[in-house]
């Protein structure tokens, strides 16, 4: 599956300059986001810079201000809302009666809509498209009244309806919270002389920093160089996004108590226990699918072949416009290998299916390897329904999963089967409890209320069901 | 002198697409500013794009959306307020409960920090440091309550202090506005099939449009492809800005109804005048100084002579650290021309003095050429206050007027006499009642209050006789 | 292992436009040379285009012209003769009394030095560093004289001593020739309307080109729209580089006949066969490890796990002068996974080792995160002797298994134990006679006279039996 | 006039670093040439850096190594020769059996065709298009065989036809030398620790050299920190290029010991004695015509006025395809002053006319301004024939004064009258013999042989008496 990230982010205070350990832990986010990267350090006050681009060349030629200050945030972006315009870039930095601050958000707020024509109603003016915007602003709304940031946190919190991992800086100090059902994922780290928060453990790991913990749901903490000051949330609810662990995630990285990988792996041996078929190679879709087909190889004693190689140096294609005729017949970013695939019946496995148009064509260019069956396996429930909660997804009636049935999902793919895991199996191999994750992608239940969205009820989970 | 420009502004309304009569625009008036410029274009929704460098650089790959619209708005910049990134180049665009809003700005707005400041207590947040933003997010403020875009500038014009020259975008509409006193230039343009506003005429001659008039202090207008509407302000007051006659605006500009050159020449007349002295040759500071040394050299009858040649292709010095003790002799910018200064007295034209330090270094260089004797005169009398209202100048200490006779001033330029032209010469030169001008910055006595400056009387207008 | 590649090349002669062929030509070949890409299209001209950088940035903005030509070649760079800079790049073009020539080359010309000696003592004078252009010189110099291009490609050939694969443009003919051992891989395709020459067939793949054959070792051939003319050379002597096979091919190309991820995995399964040993776990090093340790985890029975994830987006550290202390504990680029590796008997699989450094920090870490022995396993022997054919690798004195036993190595690189494949094991690996590859590195002797170096004997082939 | 330049030279021998240096003198030489720049710095090797675009960029970035040598040569060029591409910017460097050879060259071989088919059927093959890379290799072919730098320039000399001012740098020696006839100007100066050559003595003034004395025609001299080793040519025949007097040189140069300002102000005083004319004011075309202009404004007492002011930002147009509609009314680069035009009889100064185009269209614009007659005064006399000899023209049949009467040609430019300074009038504000200089373009005879073009006679100088 190759649809869109939405952002990293990451915070320091620390006893020495930042600036290098951010630029290291944001490439170590790089997957999240690689349309514009930026940060903000303090040095006294808030320097930002944010370009397009990948965190190498988009943070490259910063001045010397940039490398003296001790706190700081950083953040890549791939666009959720707002245009891709470097206006809508992060950090955000404004200055208020309070003095400066900067946030980098992760995730997306429901209500932002609602939230900005009620505040333009009242005269306000924003100078960009981000729901990122609007929190900044609110917040710096409410810090002269309520006088301590975190007061000023919690009031804002309770105004947004959505996911959102986010750190903040207020003059020099360095806050991180997170929306109340934990959606989108956040941990915290030491380092020597520190402490740090960010997306992804992987981040740590870069930095050096140790993992300490995640940052609880509707959690807010202060980050200083001494220690991390907890102002714990109410709510005992969680929604933890599951396309986390399944797509989203470096698969080393740990989340919320939880190796991506693993689940990863336990889904591809599900696949297997869920609907076994006889076959002679299991190959995955590089590199969605490796640790799936791992596991599906491992459970079902199939061999385990690369058959789909691919050029790691290919972002997207040189076609020209007079090449039209020949975009059919090539393809650079996935070789599949004959010797792994003619006269075979081949197991292909990925992590999802959205639009399946890539499916097909894959599917269709193992045949032409000489494949004698393809049986897609994927590790992902069906989606049919869009996510309003931070991933960027294409509108409801693109999903091929929306009213097909399997047998029309493989007509559609050109698949000989498909199988995708079940809910239960997900929620399984997740390891949590089905009342802790957000399915809304799988159910079109979500778990905040969302603007012609349905709700879920958490007595029921009835989305927990099979459709 | 080489002090620091301002900023120039562009507005067209017309029925053909913008972007380029804009670009030819903003090139006409790139003297004003060559720090970034930038351009927004209404094609249903504003398209802002801003980028630092000069216009034919920083405009230079706009995307195919910004060729279609035709209304929208241009601006040069250099720093007055604001530090020089690219958060604080404009178009500034918001959006609001009334619709989008776009504005470019000339001047200074002198209670800005003011307005900040009770805007922030109220729990405002400012995502740049400009007073441009200030300007427009109050605009926006206003324009839900107010309902009109006319009377939301009115409003917003009443609470400003200091010089301001706007375009405005709202939405599809263009207006244009001045502050009471019209400090900064502004003036209006017909093109086929649409009207035009611009800092200086230049830029109407460039795009090929008929100057129609100035837009007249304390004056809103709405330009449209059919017509101006007129909405005047009720203020009688004038104060503008003799530097912009002395040495911002472009030669060829009329401003408020006079040539810039004309007066630059009168004035080189009058430097005669009043103080003739017996020399050999009449030499100008190359570009600033041409148009006073011709008026002086048809005056005086000496011959006129280029004995100062400027490298055109040299905007900074390449020197480098290991090269400062070179520093005293490489001088890339003007070449003395031995031939027409060795064995003569010399007078040396330029239009102004602030610190000093550059006379120093011509003067100088004019007498290791060989000149006998070395005459300053200068076009503009003697600067001894800083500019509030839109003028990036030194502080008080530094202007080497402040505080020494003309002796004093010619020992430290190393000349062997200095001649300033008088107030009543400038004023005449400019052919204006002095009471419609602002001396501030020969004065130190302001037509607007200043935050620790002092406010001149319009009554008396005592600065006018000379310090 | 990651030292450093050579080059890739490729040519098209077709009856519609190359430019983007080409472009995706080369995209496959990246992994080949990442420091510089070129093209020549010939419209009638040779238009020549190279710049530093990958071929997505190199090649991305070409003038019209370059789109026009249907016949053309391309090149992607890492130096091995030469400093790497642009004048260094390839194609170079010249101009003759015959016409204009272009070439790119793939290998080293091991007589290079006297060659070009010879030549500047009869008043020749080079404009670049490079073996490339004393090839093309050599052959304008010929083609007059001769007449033929094929007699002038023969007549040069007789003068080169080392590696070549080359694709030559002469005006608008193309022509593809290989040195009399096939050190380095060509191979040729054809393409609906006309003919193609390759370093990999993974470039073939990615143009949508059928694989015909690989041009045989001394064989010239040119290519048209209509055909592939060949040229046969006279020696039955072969010497294929095994390093292709190892390292440097894609894992899915095919070198004269053989699949180098087959090679790869069989050198895996060779691993086990040869020493096996009690562990848990089989890790590989990604990528250049992956398809090695899969035959090994088949052959052994043991399971696989990716127990180091590697960071895509890494391509150089972001470390700066004042974080030196930082660097030991700050690794981007691999990040070991504790779950697979903790108390664990780790078997850790690479292609090969050159210095050992690389080796012995990612044995470091693969005990930081818990593993109980770490046993390193390689899949190439010991290398032992520098490349003088087109491989850029240390001198003598550096490589670790240079007069050292395994235990040794073992020590030096802090792993329990280590194991390399045998020499046997290699050739038979590959699927050819031991007389048929190059094993200079392995071995000291090489095929071909080198300065310095040891030629082997073809009759005994000594340097076979294990060091 | 506005035809193309040809290029500008710089080298230095110092007992410091001179980079910095080199850039200041190729800064001064601007003017010659703005499409590429580069230098060679030998810091125990020749570091060659070229790029295109102006000094200021193309020379920004150049790595530490090009900052530690002390002799060294720069370059920056408007191609005459070769396209405009990077392989025919100069320096070009090459290496011989005598070691490196680095030259940079202003001027044009006529026999360049003749010398590069020669070595062609010799089997030489050529990497760039350049004449210049014609003689760096005929001087690195004959220095093994002739031993001695002087022998093998003094050789090469004896095969080169045309015009050129060279300065060579051979391994860390530098040298300079100019053709038999000094048709480029060159000149010596001499600097605190060293000692510099450069085509025009500005570049000496701004890198604060004394002037020491031109480069005698066909001298070969030898620049070394402690002096100047000349090594005289035998022939005492001159053709300097009279265009160098009237437009290429900068004002303030002094070439072959006349400064070029006083040749154009000479013959503006000369256009009003060979055709006095009632008028009201003298108006230059800005800038080439200024310095005519004052002279003639001088010799005729009638006022001088700038009545067309430029625009000093404006390098090329912004017109875009959908405006050409609009090209008609719009003019960025020169504004017209009415005030100064309207109602007056206007004579118009300028150095030259090619083609006439331009003439006629500011004679237009002029005359839109409102003024009552146009007479155009003009320089340089008659251009009819191409230059061979380094000035990049229009061919034969676009010169507007080929064959046409002054009459005619001021209908052709819509002038009231036309008159251009006579050829007498020329030589002698050049003050030179007439034998002295080439005239080839205004005769069509010139002072070498040139294929397909007549040759003068020195005895009688026949192309003398006015056509």
């Amino acid at each position: 599956m190759t649809f869109h990230e939405a952002c990293g982010i990451v915070g320091i205070a620390s006893d020495t300059p930042v600036l290098t350990l951010i630029q290291v832990g944001l490439r170590a986010l790089q997957h999240r986001g690689q349309e514009s990267a930026g940060v903000t350090i303090h040095d006294g006050a808030h320097q930002t810079h944010r370009a397009m681009g990948l965190v190498s060349s988009a943070l490259e030629r910063l001045e010397a201000r940039f490398l003296q200050g001790t706190v700081g945030l950083g953040h890549v972006r791939y666009s959720t809302a707002g245009d891709s315009t470097l206006r809508n870039a992060q950090p955000i930095t404004v200055s208020s009666g309070s003095g400066e601050l900067s946030i980098v958000h992760n995730g997306t707020i429901a209500n932002q809509h609602q939230l900005r024509e009620e505040r333009e109603a009242k005269g306000w003016a924003f100078l960009s498209d981000t729901d990122s915007e609007i929190i900044v602003r609110l917040l710096a709304n409410r810090l002269p009244r309520l006088g301590s940031p975190v007061r000023a946190i919690r009031s804002t919190m309770e105004r947004l309806v959505g996911s959102y991992s986010i750190a903040l800086l207020h003059d020099g100090d360095l806050y991180a919270f997170r929306d109340p059902l934990g959606i989108k994922p956040l941990c915290l780290g030491r380092l020597p002389g520190g402490h740090v928060v960010a997306s992804e453990s992987v981040a740590l790991d870069a930095m050096g920093a140790r993992f300490v913990r995640d940052v609880a749901p509707g959690e807010i903490v202060q980050l200083t160089t001494d220690g991390i000051i907890p102002h714990p949330g109410e709510s005992q609810a969680r929604a933890h996004c599951m396309f986390e662990y399944v797509y989203f995630a470096r698969a080393d990285s740990r989340l919320d108590g939880q190796l991506a990988y693993n689940t990863r792996w336990e889904l591809g041996r599900r696949l297997w226990d869920e609907s076994p078929i006889e076959a002679d190679v299991v190959v995955p879709l590089p590199d969605s699918g490796t640790a799936f087909a791992l596991g599906y190889a491992e459970a079902s004693g199939l061999p385990y072949r690369e058959g789909l190689i691919k050029n790691r140096f290919v972002w997207r294609s040189f076609i020209q416009p007079h090449d039209a005729k020949r975009r059919a017949t090539v393809n650079e970013k996935l070789n599949p290998v004959p010797e792994f695939l003619a006269g075979r019946r081949v197991v292909l496995v990925d992590d999802s299916i959205v639009r399946g148009n890539t499916s097909r064509r894959i599917v269709n260019r193992v045949r032409d390897a000489g494949a004698r069956e393809v049986h897609l396996r994927i590790g992902c429930p069906p989606i049919i329904s869009p996510c309003y909660l931070g991933i960027d997804m294409p509108s409801r009636e693109e999903f091929i999963a929306r009213g097909r049935s399997l047998t029309e999902i493989a007509r559609e793919t050109g698949a000989d089967s498909v199988h995708y895991v079940s809910r239960e199996g997900l929620v399984e191999a997740i390891g949590k409890p089905v009342r802790e994750l957000c399915l809304g992608c799988l159910t079109g239940a979500y778990p905040v209320p969302i603007p012609g969205g349905k709700q879920r009820s958490q007595a029921t989970l009835e989305e927990y069901s099979q459709g």
